[in-house]
């Protein structure tokens, strides 16, 4: 295991990040736990601020919520200058409650409810990104008397869809978000923004996939997208000020994954915009990127504690760890693969390899095939890596396992971001119908 | 679509379960909502109770809490006389919480913790099955100068994988769970057990899979359990007298599936086991299965409320709902298929082929693939069966949507079991480190 380059190992022999000891952190706040690199966040935010505006005048960089979401991120974003993308009411709340400015926000979606436009628009959020007609209607609606017009992206779907190394161009787009450009959808919602009333048009949205390492597909994405421009405003007159290309970067994983640096990316990803629009007679709009992944997934690590180690002889050497896929579902869901160490041992070489396997009563419950590790045993801590996107945000209480906490550490300090779910909390919205428990309820000795 | 056996449609055209109207369910508890089916649970209880007595005299049944748990179901199933299965601190936690009998509580986990087997001892747990020779050590060390010993199983790996219509006899078991009978683990195993002054050991444990349909497999795992035993009593002259063959007998979800009815299937498994004995000089042990999906699984049907409806021409028609992946992440886990109708149109034929989208912000987010359905229009309820098992217990919070409520149907009684869950309690556990964000808390418009 070649450990990433922000993570060090101390005279311990412990792995070390942001000047914690993963060993203490696990002994201080128990194990299954997030932990977060709030030195990193940091520097995946700036390196995408600065290389975007390295190529490009005018550009915003919103954090995509949805890979991982908590308060105390909201306001380290809110801290970097980053605007911030929420794709639902949860979401939206989560960001008013830790006083991000809803001006900063852009609120996705494919099907939001008539509620979460409400509150959308109750609390002033500062851009919707439309997805279809229905959303048109019911917008109209909501804002039917209001003064203000609120402003709005259409998302767009141009046909290219990216995955990790490759992207295809599909004539057609079979997705559910979006309106597709060809076949004249998209113009079509265009024209309705235009004559609403209460809406105004600021500019255009696509997505086009996730984990990409191939920039050229923004590049092509960019291209459709500022061809559909000058078609809108030769057939309407309507100039868009903003061109929000979306996420989906790519993170190192594991020692096959290479993205570029954030830096480079996000400043190759200008360049190319750049010179997209420079070819066209089409006032430059104001580019905006919405990294999720690329900026906290490498900047969490995981840790477990070891339990039962099984060995089949000649067949496998099961390593159970205390989680599992409640709290890391991409294995189960995507076959993601994962790189781990043992925190405990991080200084020693590899020497056996195992499996690692949750502690969900379930067969499919995997968090790590075949991996080579120092010679595992009970009580040690395992270290997973690239564990900061879409973990905690996507954790379940399958088999009523608490989720674990989110520790955030910077040079040293360590403080809490997520506390750790009580079985209280686990059966806290359970209710008992009288005539099926008439009687009391029972003491529990816990532990 | 031909409507499972116990739902109706009524006067309305609506979809009725136990004398309730699902749109009414819907309007008034909102959606998404899980409906269970209480009558039906109890039917299901009831006849996996009397199939297996009809054929096997000293029987339990016992209710795996992994597919659907809460407090009031764990009191259901104590009234139905079921003894309950429980794979973690948080299912005890419940169980205790509603006062289930502790004694009647089987604790599985193929990793149980320290902590877990503290709370399991503590509460007076009836039976641990173990899972290896770790938690042999764990438990030695910690009954350590108890008097009383403590009734465990241990899990058997016994070589047999069952896959929905097939089984496959694998000479090595290859599982994270039990201990393999070929190789002699399981052997060692009981031997560590009887050389325990701490363990009573009561018999065996095999589990081979989920949604299985061929019978066979389990006659077949009987069949090695009893030889396994014989060569037991051979060696160390223990007499198991307990075998739990564990549960995964598989459920309708779309109409491919034809399972046997709950108590031909209970009755046949009994007749099958009694016969493995009765060709062995072996002193009939209690016979135990650990049903799940197939208690709760059918008498579940989950309600979304119809939003924004995407035509793709000549590709496909895309009907979004309000829920998702978050809900009921099944399908995205493994590829399941559902069956639905139109609640407020249930009475009416299947008019177009359409896509059921979730409302997650990410593509992977598809309910149902083209399903024949109803003309759907924005606000229509969807009524997607067979969801009782695995979908509110493996529930996320992804995208910080809030888990629905769960409501108990039974004769036009409607009662809520599990609250739905609130924005607060999504955000309850988020900590502000102060560093982070100085400013005072925002006051949210709620909608």
């Amino acid at each position: 295991m070649n450990i990433p380059e922000h993570f060090q190992i101390n005279s311990k022999g412990h792995l070390e990040v942001s000047g914690c000891d993963t060993v203490e952190l696990a002994k201080r706040f128990g194990t299954p736990l997030y932990v977060l690199d709030e030195t990193r966040i940091r520097q995946n935010c700036r390196d995408y601020v600065a290389g975007l505006a390295e190529a490009y005048p005018d550009t915003q960089v919103c954090y995509a919520g949805k890979a991982f979401l908590c308060r105390a991120i909201c306001c380290l974003m809110q801290q970097e200058g980053l605007g911030l993308d929420v794709v639902s009411g949860g979401e939206l709340y989560t960001a008013l409650k830790a006083g991000f400015p809803p001006d900063a926000i852009y609120f996705h979606g494919n099907n939001k409810s008539r509620e979460e436009l409400e509150i959308a628009l109750q609390n002033g959020v500062g851009c919707l990104v439309i997805d279809g007609f229905y959303e048109i209607e019911l917008l109209n609606e909501l804002l039917a008397g209001k003064e203000k017009r609120q402003p709005v992206l259409l998302r767009l779907a141009p046909g290219v869809e990216a995955h990790t190394h490759v992207y295809t161009r599909t004539g057609q787009e079979d997705s559910k978000f979006g309106l597709a450009i060809n076949g004249g959808q998209a113009l079509q919602g265009v024209k309705a923004i235009l004559n609403s009333p209460r809406l105004e048009l600021l500019g255009f949205h696509a997505h086009i996939g996730s984990q990409i390492f191939d920039l050229a597909s923004y590049e092509i994405t960019a291209g459709i997208l500022a061809g559909f421009m000058a078609e809108v405003r030769a057939e309407t007159g309507f100039v868009a000020k903003v061109l929000n290309l979306g996420g989906g970067l790519g993170i190192r994983y594991t020692r096959d994954d290479k993205p570029l640096p954030v830096r480079e990316a996000a400043k190759r990803t200008g360049q190319m915009v750049r010179e997209v629009f420079s070819t066209l007679d089409y006032p430059r709009p104001k580019l905006v990127l919405e990294p999720g992944r690329s900026i906290v997934g490498d900047a969490g690590v995981t840790l477990y504690t070891i339990g039962n180690i099984k060995t089949i002889p000649g067949i496998r050497k099961y390593v159970m760890v205390d989680g599992g896929m409640a709290d890391t579902p991409r294995v189960a869901l995507y076959q993601a693969v994962y790189e781990a160490v043992i925190a405990n041992k991080a200084g020693r070489p590899a020497e056996e390899v195992v499996t690692v396997a949750g502690k969900a009563c379930e067969s499919g419950d995997i968090l790590i095939w075949d991996i080579p590790l120092a010679a595992p045993e009970p009580g040690d801590i395992l270290a997973v890596f690239a564990t900061g996107a879409y973990t905690y945000s996507m954790a379940s209480n399958y088999n009523r396992l608490p989720r674990p906490a989110v520790v955030l550490v910077a040079e040293g300090q360590r403080e809490l971001i997520v506390a750790r779910e009580t079985y209280e909390q686990i059966v806290a919205n359970d209710l008992l119908p009288r005539r099926l428990c008439p009687q009391n309820e029972r003491v529990v000795a816990e532990g």
